[in-house]
């Protein structure tokens, strides 16, 4: 984490910054490896730090990180604001994507014109984005207990089983093979229901020829993974396959064309082209991935106008996915490793719609 | 959701409002019912609202809410911003706590000084402090469930089972009652570990004599519970047996100051009273409990700053607890309805420490 931080400060010239104010959790917990759900850095030049929190999580704190911690009641901002003007700080930067209006106007207020409030940009998110090798590993392991947990369930899977109770069982077995929680709500989605990209699974029994979506995500030692999956008990209809067809290609084609260096947008035009050679482009409504890590979203987004330039070390969904209101939808999701010359593919478990 | 928007919107005089932009995926629900990650209702006064959302969401949002629902790609700010300056509406409330500064700069740079931003506090989870008839029932179905849960898993539990798979067991529990998701991470703790307010599952095992805290809550038709007990392998610590009393004989007294019109503050202090008597209240780290509903932590705070006078209707935790590090913590928790009178305990889970 002390590296994390001095990498960060090493920013603070951009913008004169004689420290920066970070309160998104999953940024504090990147920066100090506090996990608690209140929490502030307060970050210096020079990568030394202050961890503000309550009470509550002051044990926990002070085993997690590193940082000086102190434990303060009230807002964590206004002990921040305090924090700078006694150290007589000039120029203070603030997450302007992640700090409310009001805590920008509590900040504000608290420093009394001691010190400028800054808006900075994305950095921690962007300095996320390439995974360092504990990170990958992390990651990796997260891949393999997600694909495991689908495995252990699907071969128990009889028509009749609610869509929710598919979900309970997939999320049961993550956690006992040690998963924290779910990365996000598991989507089961059964017949003309798949056409909903983000289902919430419901007490629709799966019946016979109907297909099955799984999208399905741990969290494992804070890190996530993502997986999505189509599953048949019978046949499909002969439309369904030609669009299972479609999004297999076009996910293969996207896969094939991460490497470092190619932009975001060019992995999601390459899914989108095959797509539209199945006239099926209109069909495909969402992006073709995101990047993944201590949260289930993060950058880069690969989507349309996503210019961010693909390197090394960063952890990536695949995703292509198709949608027809009233028949149904295809998406098929590897999580991906970008590497030099192309990609890993994190995900173990075979693409084949799987037979029941 | 029609007459909650009413609501809303007969306090546009208040700051003569033309219109409010509300973001927060929380209150979006609230007033629309629409359930999906990324909404943005924009409310008219007369309580009619256009609920904005992406192409993802396109055909849950025109199933979930009555709304008129406009589906646009690209950020929901700048599409509300310009259905704003179309309208020729001169004054646009937002959520102050909710938008973020960088969402704030967005929206006046699209309005382009068409309309004036107002920062509005917390409208909406005001009005969401006190629970309709409907939520009423959800939230006590909900501490039911999870109740339920409760005593399904804790009746297998032996010696040497992990606390992680105790928190997967729980979780499976919930899920198979028919539980969305926890409604927070479940918190499992033995040993001195209990003296973490918020401990994370860890791979320890529970053994004889340990003192074993559960903390739960599960999320049912969005709405959710949420219980704090103890058991023990054997028998714990003379010192942790006082503890135990203590904290119990508070969480009754702070339970009996509930009722319509009495402070937030009062209940709080009513369980401090208590603690004091022991010599424990400095141990007692956080407020005596929080609101509930479609979030677990809502409005109002049970602590000894919160001036809110309690209505009937409103759903609130009441969980003192006491912290030393190195021994352990206790914490028993129950979810209640604020009444005319009094309150009504939701939780049917007997407090005594539960011998295993």
């Amino acid at each position: 984490m002390d590296a994390r931080r001095l990498q960060t400060t090493a920013r603070f010239a951009e913008q004169k910054l004689d420290a920066l104010i970070i309160s998104y959790g999953p940024n504090v917990r990147y920066l100090t490896g506090y996990t608690g759900s209140n929490g502030l850095l307060l970050l210096f030049v020079g990568g030394q730090g202050v961890l503000f929190t309550d009470p509550r999580y002051a044990i926990q704190a002070a085993r997690e990180t590193t940082c000086k911690v102190k434990v303060v009641r009230g807002p964590l901002l206004v002990a921040a604001a305090k924090a700078i003007a006694a150290k007589r700080l000039k120029r203070a930067g603030f997450e302007q994507a992640r700090l409310s209006w009001e805590g920008h106007a509590m900040l504000s207020k608290a420093l009394a014109r001691k010190a400028v409030l800054e808006p900075v940009g994305g950095w921690i998110e962007e300095q996320r984005m390439v995974k360092s090798s504990e990170e990958i590993e992390a990651i990796r392991r997260s891949v393999l207990l997600n694909s495991q947990a689908y495995v252990n369930t699907m071969k128990n899977v009889r028509p009749g089983v609610r869509e929710s109770e598919l979900a309970a069982e997939l999320e049961y077995q993550m956690r006992r093979l040690g998963a924290e929680k779910p990365a996000f709500e598991t989507i089961v989605a059964s017949g003309e229901r798949t056409a909903l990209p983000h289902a919430h699974p419901t007490a629709n029994r799966i019946s016979s020829n109907d297909l099955l979506l799984v999208d399905m995500g741990a969290s494992l030692e804070g890190y996530s993974s993502d997986m999505t999956r189509m599953a048949c008990l019978g046949q499909p209809a002969a439309k369904l396959k030609r669009m299972y067809k479609a999004v297999l290609e076009a996910q293969l084609a996207a896969k094939d064309a991460v490497r470092e260096n190619v932009t975001a947008a060019r992995v999601d035009a390459a899914a989108r082209k095959i797509l539209k050679g199945y006239g099926l482009d209109q069909a495909f409504v969402h992006s073709t991935g995101h990047g993944l890590g201590l949260e289930i979203h993060e950058l880069p987004r690969l989507g349309k106008r996503d210019k961010t330039r693909l390197r090394a070390g960063m952890a990536v969904t695949i995703e292509p996915g198709v949608y027809v209101e009233g028949l149904g939808g295809i998406r098929i999701e590897d999580t991906v490793l970008v590497t030099r010359n192309g990609c890993e593919v994190l995900t173990p478990t075979p693409k084949e719609l799987l037979s029941l």
